[in-house]
């Protein structure tokens, strides 16, 4: 059985002050939320599941899944469509990156739309990439939105937020790619050992104080008529191309 | 001013069945509706749009567009932020395509997510690639979403619906690419000249029976942990090595 408070505290959730004071989010669906109870940096507060999860889950359950009815689930999610499960997880602690300059790197420059950024860690998770640096006026890496289009990528992708311009100065000597419409061709580059890759704003682009800190300059080249590409398709195409 | 009917008859408009009873569809804000007023497949029926828009567009407006208010516009909109102009236009008109050898296509089995749809189109207008064969089973084209997220790409690239299993045999001398998790290294493959290019269903992959009719598998290389991309994300990737 749900008490009110629960009910109050997972919905308090869905804003990002609340999760900030709490120092967790939320994850919903068995997919995600296996993948980050098998995650050793992830701490689960508590979980809510249906008998059909819970049953499955038998030896998580015991210890600390509260088992809903359907009807309760619903009251609980922020989806549209409930799925089984819904867990509240203390956010991710991350080992403090020493060097910009043996890895690679993303920056993105407000990316605000929530399932873009989902979509653009969950790509670089599959590259290899363990380091987001956003803008402050990227989209909350903890809003439910956001953790849903990750698929769990979330539990292995360190998403920091800074002043992209000071960090940049404070990092002068790491190379970075800034993606443009009118840099170099992609496909010349050759495989990047480390540094960052700069994606800005869709329609803005990166901006351009930023933009002048950028080493380099790289373009996807168009072969048809769109104006622009959306910019987790970027990520992922330029990935594709410059991980070793 | 408005009338009552106009409104009604917008909001209808949502609806697929009567989408494909009047066929038109709508599309907001001016990006994407100065691209579709620009292109010469695509007539316009209804304009509505803000004293701003039409002062911008005095020719087109004094033709046909109705100016409305911002109150009156947020009651058309389908949109959460209503932009200056609403479009109601005929579906594209475009040639029958004679042949599948000489050009790529892309094949969408079942891509149910409107955003991804629509940014497949985008991505596929990006690559020059002017076809895309859906399976019923994929979310509508003119599906307001799909619409605004093609970015305007709706217009030049050709989308049909088919039963994918019998489009397959009837085109039995066409080489397709199946894009699967266990295939050979994209990045070995040799630019493709013509053929079609399957993607499948996020969570399901391409179904058994159309994979079993692909002459080929391809893989897009894993350096990292994450267990898939996202649909529109591993298109373009692969588009971005094939295409010559």
């Amino acid at each position: 059985m749900l008490v009110k408070s629960q009910v109050k505290y997972i919905q308090s959730l869905s804003q990002k002050k609340s999760r900030d004071e709490e120092g967790v989010f939320i994850a919903e669906g068995p997919k995600i939320i296996n993948e980050l109870l098998s995650t050793p940096n992830v701490a689960v507060q508590q979980l809510y599941a249906v008998q059909e999860w819970m049953a499955q889950h038998s030896g998580i359950a015991a210890g600390g899944a509260i088992e809903v009815s359907e009807q309760e689930l619903e009251r609980l999610s922020l989806q549209q469509t409930p799925n089984q499960v819904i867990g509240v997880f203390k956010k991710p602690v991350f080992a403090k990156i020493t060097s910009y300059r043996e890895r690679l790197s993303l920056m993105l420059d407000t990316i605000q739309d929530p399932g873009n950024l989902g979509t653009i860690i969950r790509c670089a998770d599959w590259f290899g990439i363990d380091t987001v640096i956003c803008s402050r006026e990227c989209a909350d890496v903890f809003n439910p939105k956001v953790v849903q289009s990750t698929m769990g990528s979330i539990s292995r992708v360190q998403v920091m937020y800074e002043d992209l311009v000071a960090f940049m100065q404070q990092h002068a000597d790491v190379p970075a790619w800034a993606a443009t419409l009118h840099g170099a061709n992609l496909h010349e580059l050759p495989p990047v050992e480390g540094g960052i890759l700069v994606i800005g704003n869709e329609s803005k682009g990166i901006h351009e104080e930023l933009l002048r800190l950028c080493r380099h300059r790289i373009t996807i080249p168009r072969k048809g008529q769109a104006e622009s590409l959306n910019a987790a398709v970027a990520t992922g195409i330029i990935l594709s191309h410059i991980v070793k």
